[in-house]
């Protein structure tokens, strides 16, 4: 990620406003978009580094659906070709063949200018991505995909819920997911401080709901909690100091703290954290914030494991399923 | 600062190697040195974000030096031309009517080519720096400023501690005081991890010998407390994010964090920080490490006048003496 990169997504005013989703084909359980859910077919490429990339990672393990859709793990670091496949055999992602995913970018339109982002789903056989469009994949893995989950699998995105599901999730986009970026890329003074103290108001809001429930809506797990633990868990280690979210430290703020320290417990949130590709892709990769590329040796982590009293609230973290095993 | 100014302090490893203090000369009780300590003769001059100019500050008031020994304060913010008197009318230094220090150190040495720093001693009468010698300064402000001290004036360098406090004073600088700035202005992974390590391990060792003495030598406030708390001060405001120190925040270090508390409520101590100088300084100047000079809105600085308890320890801050008057 270059300046020049970014530059395009900064406002005259000093905002920073990302840039839509280009690839947003859907695939769906009876082909009628053109691209049918099955197994095999199609290769989720992620970035472990990335907040909306392992939301999918998350989603994909709670749902069982590792054998049906592949997963492939970028480098935290990019070049100037963007994510690329050096942590597999020779360069190349073993599934695809693809050693950049700019390639799988280009193969689905080959005048694409924006960011290659991960996350994105790939047609196996043709190469070329399917879709980039992270919000809706998630939702995709809980609906469209169901006939493949694994039996106990959680319902993430339960009907009756959705309105409410739907409207915390906006918030917490805008406000936390996204605001965190809009703290860090912002190049004027009054544009981090709008986006700062939305982020810290949001997440006392957070904090207020949380003290006396387990789970953001319902008493289960749903994508709300999935969206919200993604930015959580890379709070201290990354947006505090290097996105300058600094009034407090998640480990400060003690309602959000045992809340993600419970999701982190629970099978299938914090065993798909990597910390280490979290600090060195932020850190060695936004040379406008950070131009030494040095990377923190803290904060120390070791609280993720400590115990969060939270089920004395009550809830069920996989309502009437089960845990996906270890 | 500039980068250049710091490029000729920084090795062939990616450390950073502070430049010696130029000025050397001593204001002696006797003037034997040719310069002898008399009211109203000399300039101090500080910059309120500086940490070693901060300990001149809190002996000065701590001594009730400050009708014999006149304050200037610069702008927190340097040009090229270094530190401005932009926060005098006129932008001139009213006491000595200079707008730049760096013309005091040019009529010292219109050769002088190294940084303009503060604490700086002027002298009144020829305009030119007498001493930037921080460590010895403050040394002599207890010791051959004596005949000018206030009534109940502390003892900061009490002849038989001086050992001991030589000994704290070294490995607090080279580890604590110096080391903050060894981790943020590194070049090389391995020069700040090699700072960081060193920082933490002697601020473990400092929570370990704080624990049970409220004071770092004897049980007194000394010149060693001094020394430590200007950087303590500054850690959670500057030193945490902007110099990767982060392994905790001084929040996060029970001892250290009410030692530091204990201190800023003393009189001398707290109300001489000014954290909007200590922020704006140190994320404004830095551009090799913060390109876009955007200063954090944190952290939250209210904990600094919450109880710390420290009183149980025993101790007598002032000694035989008396606090400073407010």
């Amino acid at each position: 990620m270059t300046k020049a990169q970014f530059g395009a997504e900064t406002s005259n005013s000093g905002e920073w406003v990302r840039q839509s989703n280009r690839f947003t084909d859907r695939i769906t359980a009876d082909g009628s978009s053109g691209w049918k859910a099955e197994p095999g077919r199609y290769h989720l490429v992620v970035s472990l580094a990335c907040p909306w990339a392992h939301r999918s990672v998350i989603a994909r393990r709670l749902l069982g659906l590792e054998d049906v859709l592949s997963l492939g793990i970028v480098d935290p670091l990019r070049d100037e070709r963007g994510w690329r496949f050096t942590l597999d055999p020779d360069g190349r992602d073993p599934v695809t063949g693809l050693s950049f995913l700019a390639d799988a970018y280009l193969a689905g339109d080959q005048n694409y200018s924006g960011r290659y982002t991960v996350p994105a789903v790939v047609d196996v056989a043709s190469g070329r991505v399917v879709t980039n469009d992270y919000p809706q994949l998630t939702l995709d893995l809980s609906t469209e995909w169901a006939r493949f989950h694994r039996p106990g699998a959680p319902s993430l995105y339960p009907p009756e819920l959705r309105e409410e599901i739907d409207e915390i999730n906006a918030v917490v986009y805008s406000d936390v997911n996204n605001g965190v970026y809009k703290c860090g890329f912002a190049t004027s003074q009054e544009a981090y401080e709008r986006a700062f103290d939305a982020l810290f108001a949001r997440l006392d809001w957070l904090s207020e709901r949380l003290e006396s429930r387990r789970y953001l809506v319902g008493d289960t797990i749903t994508e709300a909690d999935i969206r919200l633990f993604t930015t959580l868990v890379r709070f201290d280690a990354a947006y505090h100091g290097h996105f300058k979210c600094n009034r407090h430290k998640l480990t400060e703020l003690p309602v959000l703290w045992a809340y993600a320290r419970d999701l982190f417990q629970t099978p299938g949130f914090g065993d798909t954290v990597d910390f280490d590709h979290i600090k060195r892709h932020y850190y060695s990769t936004h040379a406008q914030i950070n131009p030494t590329g040095i990377v923190p040796a803290g904060p120390n982590l070791s609280g993720w494991h400590t115990p969060h009293g939270r089920a004395a609230l009550g809830g069920r973290p996989f309502g009437d399923g089960t845990p996906p095993s270890m």
